[in-house]
């Protein structure tokens, strides 16, 4: 190892602390130390690099929540470089380890002990008039909205090439496994474990009782049109990036190369689940 | 009865051959026939006067769907000028009787055969430093929004001075036992009979998992505010009327006068919702 | 007050404990005890007598969780005895008085500074060929479940004597506003507050998609009959009484007395649901 | 194709007809038929032998409902041999051969026209102090249910060894991707495509109101036991199948070989979605 990236949520004092810390204990086992261009302001000067490509580095060490991490897979975009995602504040579903735990996991993943994890990531397109005009590469969500007035979205759905169903719903939103915790979990959607290969599609307040959310092979592509008469329809990816459509866009969201992910030396997915959801007997709160 | 109101969902063709049936049959009885501007236009010149002022009329005829009722509730204010609802197309919650039969449900309103059912209206004002800066009458509901790009919403409710609850999610619908059928139920609420005094509050897309929509008595003095920090928020009274909200804003919400509104002479409520619905064991679609 | 009635949860330690306590401060004040024969048991010899005639008693404290107090509200039948509910353990919906403040609490009853609140509740009869077959006092909920091996229920329901619907489920649940926190709301049914007059019908794991929980006044008659053919369906009254229905069977049930139950001096039930639901932001767990 | 095995839904009249057609039909080209006991006594003496052995034919038709091919796929075992699902009345997600199409879809098969496609299927074994004490093959699901009179059931769950959860609720549906219609969507689970490998798990009415419907790999291990102290806990696989467990049984599940059944050459599974459940705008009832 090299190069380590680093990557923090802007305005974070505890980032910066942990930031000087890492980037000694880094330096002190031979690796340069990259840093987001927010974060390399916040320090001052100091023995790092600004963090330019994040395809160059070996790791990237995101400090902050799942938004920050968010933020850094866009970043890798479809390089291998693996993410570690260290949780400022509360436990996140994509930096789940802890600040206390950081320079050991570390240790462990210098020493090979420690392998990151596949997460699924989508490719979303937008294409209008047979041109892509705007493409997304996503590691939650793609979520397609009503602009605030706009009472309500018509959208037809197609999977490669054939009519799924059309939707009529505050909007639609597509989750990869790793997403299904996200925004998906509370429109009313499935949780999916991370390593499943599938897309989950979960219209937001359907107008059409019956329309459950649909888990589809990670594998297909599928495609998303709004009706010819729509008007103020949005597209989000990842919560972070937006275009707006007009009628006749399609978005065509199909697989695209995995991000590699670091876990927790010491939790599972599972206990994640548990711990965020608060689930179990005798947890606490949400029981009748 | 000595005059009668007519507004229809503009531009709707049978809504003009109708209105041209009715404003005869009308005079024929001795009744006088006003009719909403849009409508007058429509028919060009005729045996009838513009509709200025709906409280003035002895009933106001509604042709179209629930939301040219909505529209003409709000026309109708806090008078006791009952409403009748004639769908043009498929059956309406508001508009339950049928184009063959308003010529037999006039007679028997004008005979005293029929009597109007009373729904619940609630008052909406939006308070900014002590001062009502909007004011509302809603049939269905009031809905807080986040405007397009905005995340999550983050909302605290109080009910008569005592705190409810807080509210993270997309957003948050109050709705009347009247609306329950509406934004609510695609919302996940449940269906309230429209002779009940209450409120049902409805978080869209909860990020608490146990927040379950909440029924309390219509008699009570709901105040929702939104987070000091908040920007965009929307509020939309019957999904017509719309009101940009800044932080600090609270919206106040009570019981006022209820609206009139005539049923249908064949069906009930509960035979509206069996086929709106497609309930029942061997009904159309929607069936495992 | 001249005579307290006791009633305990069979086999809990601290309720005897609480029971002498109570009766030396009962005592004290010249109020007779009258103990349960299963706590009287467990404390042997006293000053008590034993509890025969719930309705002879000016109060009747409940020590133990909802389920005790369920018992005793079915002790008391139709008389205005009210009850104070103590929780033991958790904190339950109807037994929101600590240990800690039930000395407190039942001074401020004898001086007249808390006044008990009215719940709701139903009477459940079964009819069958024209006779009452059985007939039970709810608080709660009645319960119509398949038998374990029957793979579904079918069951229609009207009221008034008019058609509501048919429901394909494995069971139906009518509840109270006081139930709805109990297996309604697992069953995904709204929350009431017990303040309203209102029935909440909620089929368990409907076949038909669209088949929501409906709530209807509680004014109504409510008639629920198993298909002709069905075997093995079985009534459940408050989670305590069962019955086993034969085909042809009608289940009715409308309003009756109210019971009395005292509040906490302390809390309101809102608080009581932002506690046992964990709701709230920043609450434990159950959050995205 | 040597021999052809038909199953049928017992004293169904319109089986015993298609039966005979089907028998004269494989006979013109050399085919044997072998019936199913009951659909063999319905026909009296004819052109067949008696099913005995599913494994030694070409090919099993079904002609009924799911129920019908869930009872044939218990037969087929871990075997190869394909299935043909004709519904004779309403179309099923495993049936969804019309009684029109039945002599083309067969001329196809035989002309290697048209592929059978794998379905994942789940071995459930009951292992108590250490020994396999039930065993089953299942298509659909595995249902825990408590008994009749039980109120609620206390499960811990576990996946490879590794604690998942702690259920407790009515009862805990594990779901294959071709189940996901069934069961588990009136208890809330998500649609899953019937090609993936997955499992989906369902609590049924849960008392902690975040536990929602989880997909894990089809590749996993599943252990759910009952609390030791637990009684009346049944299972029922395939909703045919029951078993009583004791306390302190472990209900074991994991991925079997795949069954293969023929699609319908006309309709996809989306196609059949939307019949069935009355998807999409404009579509049969259910929407508001």
């Amino acid at each position: 190892m090299k190069s380590v990236g680093l990557v923090a949520k802007p305005g974070h004092g505890e980032a910066v602390t942990l930031s000087r810390e890492l980037i000694a204990w880094l330096g002190e086992r031979g690796i340069r130390s990259a840093l987001d261009p927010d974060l390399g302001q916040s320090l001052g000067p100091g023995d790092f690099t600004q963090l330019e490509d994040y395809p160059d580095q070996d790791l990237i060490i995101v400090l902050g929540g799942d938004g920050t991490l968010l933020r850094a897979a866009r970043g890798v975009g479809l390089s291998n470089v693996p993410l570690l995602g260290v949780n400022l504040g509360s436990l996140g579903f994509l930096t789940a380890v802890t600040v206390d735990q950081v320079f050991d996991t570390l240790e462990m993943i210098i020493r090979g002990e420690l392998s990151p994890e596949e997460r699924m990531r989508l490719s979303v397109r937008v294409v209008r008039e047979g041109r892509t005009v705007f493409e997304s590469l996503i590691l939650n969500d793609a979520v397609l909205n009503k602009a605030a007035l706009a009472r309500i979205l018509d959208l037809s759905a197609s999977i490669d090439g054939r009519r799924l169903t059309d939707y009529r719903a505050d909007g639609l939103i597509v989750s990869t496994p790793t997403g299904s915790t996200a925004y998906n979990l509370s429109a009313g959607g499935p949780i999916l474990h991370p390593s499943l290969s599938a897309m989950i599609i979960t219209p937001i307040c359907p107008f059409v009782l019956a329309n459950r959310p649909l888990v589809v092979p990670g594998e297909v592509e599928l495609t998303v049109k709004s009706s010819p008469s729509a008007e103020d329809v949005y597209l989000t990816c990842d919560g972070q990036e937006g275009f707006p459509l007009v009628p006749g866009d399609g978005v065509v969201i199909s697989r695209t190369r995995n991000l590699w992910l670091f876990p927790s030396p010491s939790t599972d997915h599972y206990s994640i689940l548990r711990t965020k959801l608060g689930w179990g007997v005798g947890g606490p709160g949400n029981c009748i």
